[in-house]
């Protein structure tokens, strides 16, 4: 028989424990942050019918990125690229009965075929958030308070901004200051969306190119400057979406949020779902200095279901791009902090004991808000050997039961951290473990 | 354009809010009792190379079932059917690294094209259990006690039986006491398997049928009897494999949870991965008499892989199967309990005061144990109105936020479900809430 290959498909990731605490790590620190603005988690299946992404998603991502197949019985379907439209279906599946606002989340997993780099896997984890059926100002608010929440949940208190902008205002640069025609706009929309990330002089060049004049030049390249509020101010005065973003920003600055927020008319986000304001999360960091996730605001999420019109807001977090923040700002717990008991015995005849005092101690920890590992060994060690075992294991603590200890019913346990050693019974050792243990782990 | 509909893909299933609370209920009962046994979560990526299953996963599954596509880069991928191939990979990888013994456990979801029906969908969600590195003995013990106390972390004191049988006995009848040819022995295997669903005669009847004689055939029905082990402990008194498992039962007596268990020589597990001890647990309740779940023994999980022989045991449970074992147990909590505080404004001018006192009352309650949702209404409203919105979202409490409120830096709060009125600042009505509230939500 031919041997397989032990790695995983090109541009997905095995989650080893390590990996996979890292991982709960993240989640539960963004559950917790949702749940506190009262967002309900929710999810779909991982396959929907391909006409579902046909309908809405970018063609770049249905004709060259989607992952599909044909089932058993004929119909085309799709893994989810994006959670979106799935969410869009499960609103408009029971748009009457739901009660508003709507606040929900989601983490799924989506898959796109892309080249795997940093940063971009073919499967990835997404926190998708969303709220629909409030007024735009006060959603807005709360989508940009979610956000800034997220990252102090995680103990970011810098190092990131988020760039606002409203489809509205570009849209009036575009035809009113920039007097573009319907057919260039998305053209020039692309060039600025990537403008940032072009060599000096390319995006001049670009526009050239595309026939626009040197006055119309100049004028886009002043959006991307940091002072382009002031500078647009006087031209956009009366703009009600320029006073939305103007109004927006006041009111995160009463909330004592404002230093995270900075209007930025280069922020584009595709050209897809978005109508109103739309944002951008940038890690500040110089090594990492890219954009971590964005979202924005979209009239009519459910209308290709037939159902009325609601509008809403949200943004989605990938978690490749997360954790490179988190790595990259030194914000992740050590997740190799030793933990739990490793209960060891010396003998054979003291298995089914050691097996007692475990099950003992577990029904003990059963009310304790941490879960303590409890775990035993599976067969019989010398001292040394159940040391070295402990550690690789990665035990807090271990217990020996020898013949000895069974008899008195009292049993040794080391603290490997600090070396301090306990005698007693089962809840002697217990109130012992937990003083020192609950402070230091965290809740990993 | 033409309307999209707002169902899920057959055999599927959207997770609305509530569905999405009972699913993170379980998992996150799941989790807990795992990790006082030691177990470390483990992941995967959804699709895997299209041999990973051919090479041991059943026919029936990998012709009929599988989900299967060619990616862009002309490889056969299938979204995993089961759990085991991708465990055996991850495992084998890095066989040398892992300490022993290796504890894991995953909740994939898993998907097989089947005809929907109670209690089988095309994508479920399936808790995978597994030990590696230790002795069948103890391994095995761990197991089954895992099994115990994963009901009991659900509260199930009874209710259901684990159906414990060996390969190895199985093959001891087959081959020395039925003197079945092996060509015989899977024909006669399957028809075991299924007999518990005949109708009274058609056992005998098949195997009849199959040219056994009558002596084989009275044998093979005792195994389907309640005191098989009885009955069978002198003809196999001596087999190594039957003493295995008696000892287990005897080991499960010693630590009180002997009663859940029962010898059954008619529990098969199908003839793929197992090679020693096989379980299988049922639900006892009248209107839901089935299997829950299974597991057993295989000597060489990661043998395709090319690595050395790494004998374990694991289970597999399915989400679907164990939440009506929960439903028609009644263990589940009422996920609809009220939970969390709606702020309301009455008018446009309390919209920024209510704001505030919303992001007090969060930082206030970060630290709690429990996650409190303190939601804000999008629009001023009058009381009426926010009292029908605040039950609607399944707030527990209702605060008012009105200029005089405002003015005096205090507060109406009712609790929507005692009627209790408390008036005072942010600390005043934290306290008051979370004295109710915790007891009472079980951090559900």
């Amino acid at each position: 028989m031919s041997t397989l290959s032990t790695q995983p498909y090109k541009g997905t990731r095995d989650f080893y424990p390590m990996d996979m605490r890292v991982r709960n790590w993240i989640f539960s620190r963004l559950r917790k942050t949702l749940r506190t603005f009262g967002y309900e988690e929710y999810d779909g299946p991982m396959l929907e019918p391909f006409e579902l992404y046909a309908a809405k998603t970018s063609e770049e991502i249905v004709n060259e990125q989607l992952y599909w197949l044909v089932d058993r019985g004929e119909r085309k379907l799709a893994i989810r690229p994006e959670m979106t439209p799935t969410l869009a279906r499960m609103v408009a599946a029971k748009q009457n009965e739901l009660p508003r606002p709507i606040r929900w989340f989601s983490i799924p997993n989506l898959w796109r075929y892309e080249r795997p780099q940093r940063g971009r896997l073919r499967e990835h984890w997404q926190l998708n958030v969303d709220t629909f059926g409030g007024e735009p100002i006060t959603e807005d608010l709360e989508i940009c308070q979610v956000i800034v929440a997220i990252m102090q949940g995680f103990g970011a208190e810098s190092g990131y901004e988020v760039r606002l902008n409203h489809r509205g205002v570009t849209d009036y640069i575009f035809r009113e200051l920039l007097k573009l025609t319907d057919d260039k706009i998305p053209t020039i929309g692309r060039l600025l969306d990537t403008a940032p990330k072009m060599a000096p002089g390319v995006f001049a060049a670009s526009l050239a190119k595309e026939g626009l004049e040197p006055g119309q030049i100049e004028l886009l390249e002043s959006l991307l400057k940091k002072d382009a509020c002031t500078r647009l101010a006087k031209q956009l005065g009366d703009n009600p979406h320029f006073k939305h973003l103007m109004d927006l920003t006041a009111k995160l600055d009463a909330l004592g949020v404002g230093t995270f927020f900075r209007y930025d008319p280069s922020i584009m986000r595709g050209f897809m779902y978005y109508t109103g304001m739309v944002l951008e999360v940038y890690d500040l960091h110089p090594e990492n200095n890219r954009a971590l996730f964005g979202g924005g605001r979209y009239d009519n999420l459910v209308g290709m279901f037939g159902g009325n019109a609601l509008p809403g807001v949200g943004f989605g977090m990938g978690d490749v791009t997360l954790r490179y923040f988190l790595e990259i700002n030194k914000l992740l717990p050590d997740m190799k902090t030793p933990r739990g008991i490793y209960i060891a015995h010396l003998e054979d005849e003291q298995f089914m004991p050691a097996q007692r005092l475990a099950q003992d101690m577990r029904h003990r920890f059963s009310d304790a808000d941490v879960d303590v590992p409890v775990m035993t060994s599976l067969s019989p060690d010398k001292p040394r050997k159940i040391f070295t075992t402990a550690e690789k294991l990665g035990a807090r603590a271990v217990v020996f039961v020898g013949p000895d200890d069974v008899k008195k019913g009292e049993f040794q346990m080391k603290d490997l951290v600090t070396g301090v050693q306990t005698q007693g019974p089962a809840p002697t050792l217990m109130v012992t473990f937990m003083t020192t243990y609950v402070n230091e782990t965290h809740g990993v």
